[in-house]
């Protein structure tokens, strides 16, 4: 049998205690992370968000029933301790908790389908099964704390910028970019494809004159890609903004991702800790590599790169080798563009489209945009692809629409560069992979 | 021939300009709203994401040769505009711009598909048609600006109160609910379903020990409705927290419904004066009415209710003119409430679960919910739906779940709420229902 919550609630969170609360009366609920029952005191590690309390219950200051209560309880159940706060150098933080009563909330079958305390390894499949109990794991939640501190502060920089958030759809009834990587889904008799990317919607914004958006939600891609660096579900990053050209966008994309990691660096001490990651924010500017460098440097570490391609693997693991943390590649080659880039005035052949690496992968894509209707139709057709299966977009550019440039930043690659996660499944609580679909 | 934007920035937007600044040379840039050319005087109106800005050009302060420049400007086209402030009684904000140089950054075709100055009225399908010119009007955009801050708000709110922000996967192998209400899609070789709502997933991050958790994203629901209320991909905005119960939840939404509208009320001033919108900050507590009293109201009102049935629409109707503009419907019958709902412990044909109304509308549900597994499995069996199908979901119900509340707000509905749109489609920039899957 368990206890109901009934009027108890919780007065601190294991970091708020400290020795200087000794004789506070406190109540504090969580897991049951250890147990160690040495007959006449019972040791109780509680484990909240945060971290980890000391429950001692010494025969000699509590009553016989509360002890044996308490001797019943097993790991990782759900309980609640109210008791008084008293300093002792051997417990963590320095303050253990002797109970006054304790309520049982709910039970946990032994044994668990992983181990806890991260003294068994598991792997990441089985981790992934049992992600609940994953994420009990300090090295676990440490990686979506700081993702959900990221993503804040990212929203809190694009508001300061004077960003307008949009929430484009998700559902669509033709391709967003012509590409086929794209989940059919059945929305009622018709047949509608899920977004791989808000790129198109974020344009036709720049002809509403919001002029500077943002949006950070799901894109879905069916690319055939099992990699560490690959997902089929994923968050972007989406920022797009008016009467501006790439090198402005570059700089908000720099701006954005410095105070990122400052935030990071700053709030999530105890999670970086925990990932022994030492966190730096990188020095602005940010180094540009033009492209042709690029099949320069690659060629010059053995790897074979022809200009006009795009970087294998093995060339981003080249190019990474050279350079710093983070770097833009500019100068891309027009022809390996999406359509949409602006192609350089004055050499045509090359681009206005960057991207941002972290060593060698890279996590965001962005260019100036072909804001001229006639100019896009003809790059539309240039790349195979029809103009009429993208009317709504273009008839965006025929009433007014000014010059934009704009990037997009996957929040699941940043997450790993911040983190140090070599798996990109590590930065995602239910990733979604070419096996995986549950749970 | 248009212009490049070279090394043109827009220095003021036009809210930022006063006649204090008169004397002061700015670029402003935006569209031509309205363009009078009065021979020996053309006076532009230009319209910016803020505003309207007057550019005056006299034939005697300014070149032949920009005069006949600006003389060609047509209605829509973008233009960036470098001269000098000089405050005007007559002109909107009480200045004029007098031009030195101006840009064609890009023309328009013309005649719009809709006009740009509200002078003309416009069927809403014309209006989604071309989205891109229906924001060019102030009382659009101004929802759109609202809805942002709405947005921005209720997460400040959240981190504040240290909830954690999570991202669920939009793809699944399963049902969420077991409803029949979803959208198929083909992922690779299986069949999948777009997520209806993060609620088992956020139940499940409650065994994680994440504690507070919040969700704003996309939800999917093949609903054949057609009503000015329903969407088919729609925002939802989801908290959950574990060691509460659904009174503690309810105090959170309600104080979250009143920090979103004191903000939008003290940062969107001018867009709630475009809406002719005067928002009050509701008092709390929001008043809560048991379903009971709900039955005998609505049928006080001549509108037939037995108990033990949903609100229907005239019920709705019914109890929203007798109430304040937001209160909670509490104590609605187990029966007709989700599984996952805790019955109440005193009277279990009654539940744990409120909805949020304002006037008729519902915007929010949520609960207490039912933490001890096997009292689940049992409720799913009971609702006819089969525990196997959720076996993921009840799997992190057995290893230490503890008591945890939750609900979901419609972000759609809220705007509505805020902005007074009396169709949902307004809130959303592109909506997809039973009819309209594009743009």
């Amino acid at each position: 049998m368990t206890d109901s919550l009934g009027d108890w609630r919780r007065t601190h969170y294991s970091k708020r205690i400290s020795p200087e609360l000794s004789g506070e009366k406190v109540t504090v609920m969580g897991w049951i992370h250890e147990i160690r029952d040495l007959g006449g005191i019972i040791f109780v590690l509680l484990r909240d968000r945060d971290g980890l309390i000391q429950i001692t219950a010494p025969s000699k200051k509590i009553t016989k029933e509360l002890l044996e209560e308490i001797r019943k309880l097993r790991r990782e159940s759900v309980i609640a301790v109210k008791g008084t706060v008293q300093d002792s150098s051997k417990a963590p933080g320095g303050f253990e908790i002797i109970p006054a009563e304790v309520k049982l909330l709910n039970e946990s079958k032994l044994p668990l389908p992983l181990d806890t305390t991260e003294k068994v390894h598991a792997e990441i499949d089985t981790r992934l099964d049992s992600r609940y109990v994953d994420l009990r794991r300090a090295s676990v939640s440490a990686i979506f704390k700081i993702k959900s501190r990221m993503l804040h502060s990212v929203r809190s920089f694009f508001e300061e910028g004077e960003f307008i958030e949009i929430n484009t759809p998700k559902l669509g009834a033709s391709a967003t970019e012509g590409g086929t990587e794209l989940f059919p889904i059945t929305y009622f008799e018709r047949e509608a494809f899920l977004s791989q990317s808000p790129q198109l919607y974020k344009q036709m914004m720049m002809a509403s004159g919001l002029d500077k958006v943002y949006e950070i939600a799901q894109i879905f891609r069916a690319e055939e890609h099992d990699t560490l660096r690959h997902l089929n579900e994923a968050i972007s990053i989406d920022a797009e903004a008016s009467f501006c050209n790439h090198e402005d966008m570059m700089n908000v994309l720099e701006g954005l991702v410095r105070t990122a990691i400052k935030n990071v660096r700053e709030q999530c001490e105890d999670e970086l800790k925990i990932l022994g990651v030492d966190l730096e924010v990188p020095e602005a500017p940010f180094e540009r590599v033009d492209y042709d460098d690029v099949v320069d440097i690659v060629n010059s570490k053995g790897v074979n790169m022809k200009y006009g391609e795009d970087l294998s693997r093995a060339a981003e693991k080249a190019i990474g080798e050279k350079m710093d943390d983070y770097y833009f590649i500019t100068g891309w080659p027009t022809d390996i563009k999406p359509f949409y880039v602006m192609p350089d005035s004055e050499n045509p052949g090359k681009s206005c489209a960057f991207d941002l690496m972290y060593k060698d992968l890279e996590i965001s894509s962005g260019a100036q945009r072909l804001h001229i209707h006639d100019i896009l139709v003809e790059r539309i057709k240039k790349q195979g692809l029809n103009p009429a299966s993208f009317e709504r977009y273009l008839a965006a550019f025929e009433y007014g629409m000014p010059p934009h440039a704009g990037w997009g930043l996957g929040a699941e690659r940043f997450t790993m560069c911040i983190t140090g996660a070599k798996n990109v499944r590590e930065t995602v609580l239910f990733p979604r992979d070419r096996r995986r679909l549950t749970p």
